[in-house]
């Protein structure tokens, strides 16, 4: 078995990605642990305990930074919904996180497991860019880090240049990505361009009628409606779950290229931009590989098949 | 008559702009200002005279600033000779340039053609934004600005994010798009895309077998040594001939979108980025029309028709 | 007779330093000239021409900038009054400034009066720093430069670490500071330190009798009003006389140190500090002579004389 | 007996510091923590532990962050020496630092004894600022944080406005500051204003004749050729054991000031710089106690007691 562990902001895209990966069955998932983005991070761990309890998985669900390293939290409710979840009643209170603090478990799977954790990261950076300043060690030892953020090319979601999850803590992803971990960065142009679900595609993924397949369409109830409302997409996109595709099967990538990338912490302006040198003009030593290009047949297709009848692995 | 003042910082590029303009049936070049950029203000003033004479023109050539508004002047000598012409030993000093400053012409120019100036900048921004900063007024003058720098989407040309016009000086980019001129923007990504020279191209262009068309050639030695070492293209790219291109006929941009532009002007990491608000996130208005798309054929139908046998008007 | 140019913005300081010049027997005020900043530019160009029609001076009055390089103007009306004047109903409106432009005299007459132009600056450094834009070559016959703004050593007045004119446009000091002026900063300490009016010294001033005396003292009513409530000082301070105080009789100046002094321009947080290398760690050599220590038995004397019944000259 | 934790850069300045601290009667040092700064983390680490042994202290030395959070490590070797200790050849390698990461030390001590703990840092704060990001919540449970860093007015020491401690890891300072730790901040104005030993200030140290007073003496031999070599000073100053007096003797700090600190962490001119808003004009409420005044002949007796025959407590 593959040993995942996924730092999430649990909103709505985030939680089919744990769907995705909680149902896959080649993977076990060690941690969860969350972090402050989407919404505050209480709620998205309490986002995660319902997800993982509706997928019947028995995953530890780690609670960690509430705030970016340096900057305030800036939630983005206003497109996932108060809860996250798409404000539509689901009671997302009163379960318990695992006790542990997200980065001490980051930090401790990394050793334990060294050279097999595949990290995944649907949120800002900051547990992982916390753990990394406390040991900068443990960047040698994860297998591999998946990481949603940034673009790879193309506009931003959040400001012309900046993604989200860089956005709202530039010093740590700029942390992770000078650290030497091994990431495969899978920006917000992959998912406009290749996971936009448009309402055909929305009542396919109703139509497979599972308790899954529901949950993973309503909890978008109000991406959906900001979508109409503010983007000139033809549907809502999903970022988390084409970035968990690629990390559960690569080749969901279909061009990747190892390429520098660092992100802007500086100027306000240009906050958080991934700054990918596609000419290698800068001189400087790749260190990620960037996915420009992804099967959307394939990664429907693992979106079906885990919501679909299949029992947990 | 059209009238056309040209900013340039005449490097081999702006060379074949010139010729393009000056040998132009409709358009009047009322003058051509200099700017440093890719070569010392004053090598670049001889070689706007020399392309001048060559092609017969009559045109005054005023020089501007010596150097960025606030960073020193950081040439691309590498890239298009010591002198900018390609260091073929043509005789590029002993000419004369008109007497007035390139920043004061451009502002009279403007007032006493009110509505009628069309603008086409080569180089960096400086001179005209000091004549903006002087004169506010003159934005709401002009007919037209086409300016060749920044990127309209995709990487730069000095670093990941910055194309050399505006890395040059950035505060006097942002200084332009933040006047109200009426700004057409062809930035590298036009070039790279549609303004590649490979080797069948520059025979096709020498074939004419005209002074001119040798000269366009020619003063490219260094540039296409350059660019074989260093870029990926199949040859080298002109990115001013296609920017005036442009701005000679609205024909040759294929796709054009009005959109908000502005340039990054305190991180030296993204450092004069054109950061254009493709999705209209920012809620900025849009202040440029950016051309992404061009007809490459027209452009080089153009091209071949300035250096062949006609005339000068 | 020594030849000055005072670029100003013409508040309540402004204003009794504008007397101090005009009623010097010595000196010939040859051109003021304005700039936004206390007040917008028009309001300053008015309250100059108000002040100079006072003192009986046939002096001309240019208007300049109406906004710092390259950020939207922020006045100081709630410190000098709506009209710049302590708004004690002056008419200060209706007269009509020289015809020309700011930068464009303050250019000429230095050109003319190579080696003789004495420089004060009481406002931010717009008008300067676009003239020597425009034309580098001005720094170097300028015979002295005084300027009002940053502080020599210890807190800003309008944040932590930022004078007003230095912070109003920042690009324009550091252009200015790194031009070759010969520069003497008379920064915000000097005034709080020697220039601070507390009632006794407002009642002096008054007692004097002159029209001129009570003007000077009148103007300052918002000012007064609100150093009160804002500050812990003894009464309100003249930045702009004491600075003007220097530049008429250097002897006014009692510690004066040649250092390197920059302006931090890209930084929101110390935005307009005037950076000075006090203990020359730096290694850059001094461009400027900070004034660390005034006469401020001197400076009273100097404007008592000023408003006194001495004719003009 | 009073509990403090000393975090350290142990550089011949921090060892007096150390020796101050660990001979106090009535106070226990439970542990040294050590981070990179004038030398190298495990130099530092090394240093601490000679002295500690040299102190006949029993403490635990536990080894940090190799490197400032987001830039690369810049050692003062030429100020302290290549070994931080003078390169007077100590034996200064082989000794077994305690195990454990000071990060989590850090965190372990202010939760064991909530309330009670003293922290004095003397180095960058990169173990400080890491342990309240994995944990905000330590720093209300700390009972005061003594800083020896920034300047509380006046000129740095690396650059014109930069201390070495904060321009080392501008981000970890501005974290610590903005924590809302009960910060008691002993700025280099303190060190050269009140702790600078000229020649005689020496010997008399020296006088004292005990092989502690010789170490603490002989170790400056580096940096005492720099600040003869480089500084205006009659000596060399001691910023670190001065902040250690205030912090075990609070009547050391004859002014101080409660006042909104921040640093500066965007700008490379102001770099590191302390912004300490003397007049309360940010409107922001104070954060830290800033020492302005200290008390010379204390500050001597105490170092004099430290290093003389008093059998440690
Ligand atoms: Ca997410
Ligand atoms: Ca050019
Ligand atoms: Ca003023
Ligand atoms: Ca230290």
């Amino acid at each position: 078995m593959r040993r995942m562990v996924i730092d999430t902001d649990t909103g709505s895209d985030d939680a089919v990605a744990l769907v995705m990966a909680l149902r896959h069955p080649e993977v076990r998932v060690e941690a969860i642990t969350v972090v402050a983005g989407n919404v505050h991070m209480r709620q998205g761990a309490q986002n995660a305990l319902y997800t993982a309890e509706l997928c019947g998985a028995d995953v530890p669900v780690y609670e960690g930074l509430e705030r970016p390293l340096m900057r305030p939290l800036e939630t983005a409710q206003t497109i996932h919904g108060i809860d996250g979840m798409g404000d539509i009643g689901l009671s997302l209170e009163g379960r318990t996180p695992a006790s542990g603090h997200a980065v001490d478990v980051l930090a401790e799977l990394i050793h334990r497991y060294a050279g097999e954790i595949e990290l995944v990261t649907l949120g800002p950076l900051s547990n992982l860019a916390t753990a990394l300043l406390r040991d900068p060690g443990l960047a040698g030892k994860v297998r591999a880090c998946y990481v949603m953020g940034g673009t790879g090319q193309g506009p931003g979601n959040i400001t012309p240049v900046g993604e989200y999850n860089f956005w709202a803590d530039p010093e740590a992803a700029r942390i992770v990505f000078d650290s030497g971990l091994p990431i495969t960065m899978i920006g917000w142009d992959i998912s406009w361009k290749y996971a936009t679900f448009a309402p055909q595609d929305i009542a396919a993924l109703r139509a497979i009628g599972t308790p899954l397949a529901e949950f993973c369409v309503d909890i978008q109830a109000v991406l959906d409606a900001w979508s109409r409302e503010n983007t000139a997409l033809e549907g809502f996109d999903l970022p988390d779950p084409i970035a968990m595709a690629v990390a559960l099967d690569e080749r969901v990538a279909l061009d990747v290229r190892h390429l520098h990338v660092t992100v802007e912490d500086r100027s306000e302006l240009c906050r958080g931009q991934s700054v990918v040198d596609h000419l290698r003009i800068s001189g400087k030593t790749p260190n990620a590989r960037v996915v420009l290009e992804a099967d959307r047949t394939r990664f429907i297709e693992m979106l079906h098949r885990a919501v679909g009848e299949r029992a947990p692995a």
